[in-house]
């Protein structure tokens, strides 16, 4: 999994129909020599900006939503505690 | 997923038969350490050049098409609103 | 999927059973931050050395040789057309 | 698969139900041109902070907690010898 | 696939049990702008040290092995010739 920050809400009027009602977000990875790349993923856990989370990928990203037929390939598995340090 | 830039088309006459029908963009990853990287992805939602997309990879891709059978590891499956920044 | 250029062909005598019979050749991604970038793939298309191609990564490579048992991760799905530009 | 150094623990009290009960841990990637890069598994062996291990990432990472239905996608699943040299 | 050169066997006694026997080894990335990267893969055909090999990755690696339930994500498929330049 990843590190990332959450950043912003990303906004999709015209999207696939099997996404809608999903929350995502913007996502700049952290620490190492990977910061700073950009990643979306899908929230359903309810993190807010600033907060730093733990990103599932790939096709196990989908184990998340409990749904097999839906095109997501990065989620929100958990929200790293505060006081966490790394 | 990844956020990109839609730069083109992709015109290929020889191709797999299950691709045909498909159409094919040239894609700009856009922000962070990962920007500039260039990646093909099918587009069954209609985006146009210059417009911001969301990129599902992977196996996951092949959830936006209803078919397993087919060789696609990009799709596009969301237009970013114009008003959303990041 | 990524864009690719056709270097040359690589052989193997000691290969896995599954792949016998099946051509394989070394590709430079072409284009972006990425570009460089050296991989091989299977070619059941008859892509020649020098031409531009569309490579599927992952899982969805086994799809285009419909063939679940096959250790392949990148396979060529098409050939872009020598007028189209990017 | 990818060599990698265990560095911390990591806790996130609000995270997926499925994932209640795992340890997770911050790993950086060693030597070669991707050291440094950092990534959180899942490890059911034990490892503790300093030891370098082997992790598995993808789909396969879900084979080593026998549940398909869990969002993992990189898992410890060994841990290298003291005495073996890379 | 990847190009690969073999460095070196890696040793790790504390493993999944459904890896015990299979030989691991340490890989370097050939040619091109992700030469140098390092990584791990099972190894069933008896590569060498000094031997260049085709890797396959991710879910795709487990069919090299017959096995659905083993946590793989690289293995060795092939050997290239050592009259095969690129």
């Amino acid at each position: 999994m990843i590190a990332a920050k959450v950043m912003d809400s990303i906004w999709s009027t015209r999207k696939a129909d099997s996404l809608v009602g999903l929350k995502f977000v913007m996502l700049e990875v952290l620490g190492g020599s990977d910061a700073g790349r950009l990643m979306i993923a899908a929230d359903t856990i309810g993190a807010g900006a600033g907060e730093r989370v733990i990103v599932c990928t790939g096709s196990s990203a989908r184990k998340m939503l409990d749904r097999e037929d839906i095109p997501i390939d990065a989620v929100i598995v958990g929200i790293i505690d505060e006081d966490c340090k790394f």
